[in-house]
């Protein structure tokens, strides 16, 4: 399959009329070629028509067709071949294995959520049986399943040029509820997302689907998104950027005639908190394995540990000193673009330039047009606490700052003044540390979607009891998640039919159950 | 127990010192004892922080625990006894059999939120075990459960002084998902609510829980409103009332630093289409159930029939004979307040003079402060396709608008043009209408909430497969329902635990299922 350069509008390729803009190898600095020229009004238009088309049939189609149309997605991916591989290091700078991996992810997922619709329990079905002879009033019969809200938006992002982009969590679960999906392909990576997005055509072609259930529009600037987030036939977005993106997504779909739900995930330093015990026992080896998931990916992941948290004394200062020579002897690593290269060195230097924070390390300094050079500081509880929106703010990147406890009460004001987060991590010894623990549980509860033990945030599992997601500006919605099987429902709405004749009542609602799924019958 | 008029701020009575205001009896006109004055804003905030107080133990209540207190607040409410009926029949014109099958639903709701808790399935709990031996990578064990969002703000409405009010339905599901709850009382009926604020008071008291689960605020004016949206306690807002309310407080909560879901429930027309089967079969039978089901409380209900969609001939013309003399026989009744009442004739004078309309019956006018004279008007499908928005508004009370359409096709096309519904129904006849039925539900289902067939939608059944919701403008988000079991997830958000010791995981979670509840694992 070939780049073109073109908008994929339903089954037809088609060229943008707007500002022209190329790929970018962000290791060399080379153009790469075709050009694209950006998605206009009129093609935003017809990509949401298409979809809002195509919702009728799509929604209706049964669990089976639907889960294999996933699996043919899957699949039509992995046709791809190293084509795909190969485009994506050049656009991204990531690295071979980092991409393969994340193509792996991208395809087990289609394959998970065909999984989930085989399954059924995604349609919650309840059926209130009706009660004729009841007094004073009889019941009359009541049944519920969830439907899709209808169209969604996609927007990729930048740093999961597959596993959050075209064919990633946004749309699999989307397209698993029944909904058709237009992306907006990120502009760092428009050969890769034309190349996913020939390949969910082609299985949309090999299912026999309607062309609109799947659009990828490619395009520079605020317009073409402020256009598809405001067009009546989008019913809901997804989004995973920056938190000024995000907002300015929200503002678009709130200020609609009919406001819409926006699922944007978007900022987090993902706070981690060393306990004493666990200190005392094994500062080294977290020392070690946080460097290793800070400097991974040059830091550029939504879980990165940006935060380290932990009580002043010899066992902090120990973790301290292994921590700033593994960021000290870090690599020089490529970032995706120029933009977030510039963003993350700017962020850098405002916090190590802080008057409250001292610079403990930075790694190797990159020669490229995008480089990321690894950095670590630290500062007070006391400090922290005085400006926590300003010293808690994420630089995006592998960038992590240290907060010096004074006393263990710190520990949790510390906790109580973040802002939420995607992930908390407590590193504890049983026993030792389940007092300050127990206290500190509570507060991360409130602050984060995800509270783990022992081990580092980057490396997000996907299966059905995650949660990628967290309380604002972690996340637009804190009552969802992002990845994981749960994300399905996000994009549902229930609907009940009361006394209907089972004639016409939906399968999965009808008497003998013919789907074969769970109901909730009373 | 007395009415005292004041605010009632966790165990304690305070005084307000806003603006003075008074129940009022709207059948009499009458002013009645006691005065209020408004909560000011360190009212709010001081409700709002002991809400947040109270969270942190409330939310950890054991499943009993919080199933008796819920059943405890019926009892305390049915203990007030016929002083809560009187207050009620003298503060909202309402009759006496009405406000006692309200309060049989209220506490009835209570009870079955009570079964829902003990359940424990609105946990949700997802369990994935660690898989230490998978390659390349092994899985870590990941347990999610649901928790509270936080506390919520419920505004009372005022057409259901106690299944909608302080006591009603977003209130029993909000405590029942372990999130305390601070009621702005309607103005119209404040004494109703102060008593059932003290009915909830001494079952916190009996339960032994913290005094800030509950606090009842009253007052005059919106800036009490929006001041209890923005504070920053508050996590998400249950409304029950107009388009212009809805979307005030909509607007506030999306304008804060950290954004907060609203569940706003605001207008519907609850569209009825008569298919020409049933008109043949029974234009009597549907035309008396129709007049029945728009003049019960004086049409003061959100699913109130408000339009009849029909296609023209001599059925049709039957049914709207007999239900004008419906219309045209039926009593004056009284309204809840004189506001409503004069925005009711302002709605069906507005209604009845547009050029396009034409008026079919008004109903015997009344004489009190604020009376309701029934109201039906014709039109035909062209013209409401001309100005579906303005034909199509709702006018809250006992006025219905009946479309007529030319060919069948003009009943797709009206349902096409309606704005979000509550509820969409369709009365037909088995086989004659199927044709019709099966290409008008696929509409319905995305304009409506619930879609009933051969019935009024006044009357909702309080159940575990009830959609009491819809798309905007019937409420700000179609994604939940404020009736029925399924509204327990509204205030509820899923966190997930990596790798976290047993003693400290939540009893849900925990190995050997302490609180022996339904776990999906895998």
């Amino acid at each position: 399959m070939q780049v073109t350069g073109t908008q994929l509008l339903g089954s037809q390729d088609v060229s943008g009329t707007g500002t022209e803009f190329h790929a970018f190898d962000p290791a060399t600095g080379e153009t790469l070629a075709p050009a694209w020229r950006s998605a206009d009004p009129r093609q935003v238009d017809q990509a949401a028509r298409l979809a809002e088309a195509a919702f009728a049939s799509y929604r209706e189609t049964s669990l089976e067709a639907r889960a294999a149309f996933l699996e043919t997605i899957a699949q039509s991916i992995l046709d791809l071949g190293d084509a795909l591989i190969e485009r994506a290091m050049r656009e991204t700078g990531l690295p071979r294995p980092r991409l393969e991996g994340e193509r792996g992810r991208t395809v087990n997922q289609l394959r998970l959520f065909a999984r989930v619709v085989r399954d059924g329990d995604w349609l919650g079905v309840r059926i209130d049986r009706a009660l004729p002879e009841r007094t004073p009033m009889p019941r009359s019969d009541i049944r519920l399943r969830h439907i899709p809200v209808g169209p969604v938006a996609v927007f990729g992002a930048s740093n999961f040029p597959l596993a959050f982009s075209v064919a990633g969590g946004d749309t699999a679960s989307a397209l698993a509820a029944g909904a058709p999906v237009v992306v907006k392909a990120h502009t760092a990576h428009p050969g890769t997302s034309e190349l996913v997005g020939r390949a969910i055509r082609r299985a949309i072609q090999q299912c026999g689907l309607h062309e609109g259930v799947f659009s990828l529009l490619a395009g520079a600037g605020h317009d073409l998104s402020l256009a598809l987030v405001g067009h009546p036939a989008i019913q809901a977005v997804g989004f995973t950027g920056s938190r000024q993106g995000g907002l300015a997504l929200m503002r678009a779909a709130a200020a609609r005639p009919v406001p819409i739900p926006v699922y944007a995930e978007m900022s987090s330093t993902n706070p981690v908190f060393l306990l004493p015990g666990a200190l005392a026992a094994r500062a080294e080896d977290i020392a070690r394995g946080f460097v290793a998931s800070l400097t991974g990916s040059a830091g550029q992941l939504c879980t990165n540990p940006g935060l380290i948290v932990g009580l002043d004394g010899p066992d902090l200062d120990r973790f301290v000193r292994l921590a700033a020579e593994g960021v000290g002897a870090a690599p020089a690593a490529t970032m995706l673009t120029t933009g977030i290269a510039r963003s993350y060195q700017e962020g850098v230097e405002r916090l190590h330039s802080h008057a409250e924070v001292k610079p403990l390390a930075r790694g190797a300094a990159g020669t490229g047009p995008a480089p990321c050079q690894a950095g670590l500081a630290e500062t007070t509880a006391q400090a922290f606490l005085a400006a926590p929106a300003e010293l808690g703010a994420e630089v995006f990147g592998a960038s992590a700052l240290v907060v010096r406890c004074a006393v263990p009460e710190d520990l949790a004001a510390v906790a109580h003044a973040l802002e939420g987060q995607l992930t908390a991590t407590l590193h504890l010894q049983a026993g030792d540390d389940d007092a300050l623990a127990s206290g500190l549980i509570p507060v991360l509860e409130l602050k984060a979607g995800r509270i783990l033990v022992n081990g580092f945030p980057t490396g997000v599992e996907v299966c059905d009891a995650m949660v990628h997601g967290g309380p604002f500006p972690a996340t637009s919605d804190p009552r969802t998640t992002s990845v994981g099987t749960l994300a399905i429902t996000r994009f549902l709405r229930p609907v009940c039919y009361q006394d209907m004749p089972d004639t016409l009542l939906p399968p999965a609602l009808r008497a003998g159950n013919p789907w074969g799924i769970v109901r909730a019958e009373r």
